[in-house]
């Protein structure tokens, strides 16, 4: 089942069953008129929206066009949004620059952070910002939880998932040194995350999603040239069930609550290998390849974004189907 | 104007005015069901809001006894959390327990960390905790904001201060330097809080509001016994301006957004000068006196909180009535 969330209708927006195809939408106001509420009441819902979503799937329903650029998204504003670090390749690269370890507790201890979640961007909104602020992207995987109980173990965890979702986790590279070195985490340095135009259950990805992972690769454009094809199954070293049991072990996570893994990174050899014109899988945010260009040149080469640059995100199935729709971010910089 | 949300009625509760003495409410389903319903379209709530409190004032309106002890917090689950550490003496103590300096930056760039807010307890509600985690409270003054425009200068900020409550926010001391150290903030050291049954208008506090801070002492007792009264007002860097404006430097903040200003803590000599036992204004939570204990004793003696230990937190106005009802949380050990 495909779920996404249109703009009109107020705050959280105007929740939608989109077809398989991203063809057709229809607007459920008898079943739930907003994700969150249908996410509340899941086990009421959630047969009724399949049944809306079949009938879609087999034009038997009443529909209107789906435009992915009306969208909001998923949830437009969430209760929780917690996002990971769990591709340790990454985090390795990003110690390695600076001449760091990696602490052995890294590869058994997940290494999270508590994300703002009140006013997220759509997926076709601007990133609006300051360039000195230094303008990524993190392209991720995320899920979306019902009820988690406090102390839940990842197998029950994982059984919690409702819906999984791309985003953009924006990031202000150039703010993140002195918010880490005060010590309390991020927070200017991580602005409105923007989700992709449609959640989907976990079914919906066939045999794509088993042991609580996505096993496709994400797809990353940037200014419309292949930037990074990395598999999110690869190289990830917590699961889905791993990393919600990890924020649920203090508290009780209630429905709704978005999970990231992190930017995906696979394990590469180099600067040269690593990249899309070298048959390498590229890379999902620009502090990436900025990691290889400081470790072997002394210093990262590529910029960070600038005014009117553009960022595209998907997944596409075995098939060559869009599963999520698409997140395209342009840049729009502040004037100071 | 004071305002509850009663535990019945669905995940977000039910909104009732509360009249100024707390004696009386009244559900208001006709202006608003729930809080973040009346805070995400004030404008028009407001005046109706404001009606219905001054005649429960004048006892002219139909009411229920209000019973602080069927509250949950007035917003059980909120889209924004972020809370500051604006008591520098605060700071100030834990660094010098350990050695470390206050960086000069401190002085004029607020701390503050992203909150986890899906999923709060009731101003009544036990703290179900592991005793080996380190059971805290931290005894706060908040804010609830309308939306803030990513940029808003302080003052700006300041008008959009919607209201104001107090908070328990419950802290796991003996996760926190694993977390800490791991760079990414909190998560599991900051479980679900709790907010006081009644949250205010600013105006509510006359004249101990100006300037963006309340001007007025935080009692808190542990087991029945005073433990601190600091002036709120006082030692605390920033304001509630300041401390909204940091939060929306790069990011809009949405209607219902809760800001907070850290543990109270006022300056004071010494562990033995600071105690309420001898003349001082004590503290707000546990970890201040241990850091006296550890810079004049070597080791903090004063244990975390246990199964059964109780901490109550209120604010009095001049006159001696109780302003926001009472936090009163129990802890009740989880059996491991």
């Amino acid at each position: 089942m495909k779920l996404a969330t249109l703009k009109q209708g107020g705050r959280d927006g105007t929740l939608v069953v989109v077809s398989r195809d991203l063809a057709r939408c229809r607007a459920v106001p008898a079943v739930a008129r907003t994700l969150q509420a249908a996410l509340d009441d899941w086990t009421a819902c959630e047969s009724q929206l399949r049944e809306v979503y079949e009938a879609l799937n087999s034009d038997a329903e009443e529909w209107q066009p789906f435009d992915e650029a009306a969208c909001h998204s998923p949830l437009p504003r969430a209760y929780q949004w917690a996002d990971g670090s769990a591709y340790i390749n990454h985090v390795e690269l990003v110690r390695k620059a600076r001449n760091a370890e990696v602490p052995s507790s890294f590869y058994t201890d997940p290494l999270m952070y508590q994300g703002g979640s009140d006013s997220f961007i759509g997926p076709r909104d601007a990133v609006v910002a300051d360039e000195a602020w230094g303008i990524d992207f993190e392209a991720e995987a995320t899920v979306v939880t019902g009820d988690v109980p406090r102390g839940a173990t990842p197998a029950e965890a994982a059984k919690a998932i409702r819906l999984v979702m791309l985003v953009n986790d924006v990031s202000l590279r150039n703010l993140i040194p002195n918010e880490l070195a005060k010590g309390f985490g991020f927070f200017q340095s991580k602005p409105a995350s923007a989700f992709s135009p449609v959640a989907v259950t976990p079914d919906e990805l066939g045999e794509a999603w088993h042991d609580a992972k996505v096993h496709l690769p994400l797809v990353v454009h940037l200014n419309g040239k292949l930037f990074g094809r990395p598999e999110v199954g690869v190289d990830v070293t917590f699961d889905f069930g791993q990393l919600i049991a990890h924020v649920a072990k203090t508290r009780e996570l209630e429905a709704g609550s978005i999970i990231g893994s992190g930017t995906v990174s696979n394990k590469q050899d180099d600067l040269w290998g690593s990249s899309i014109e070298h048959g390498g899988v590229g890379y999902c945010c620009l502090a990436e390849v900025r990691t290889y260009e400081t470790i072997e040149q002394g210093e990262p080469a590529t910029p960070f974004m600038r005014d009117g640059d553009v960022v595209r995100i998907e997944m596409f199935d075995r098939a060559g189907r869009n599963i999520f729709g698409t997140i395209e971010n342009r840049v729009a910089t502040l004037k100071g």
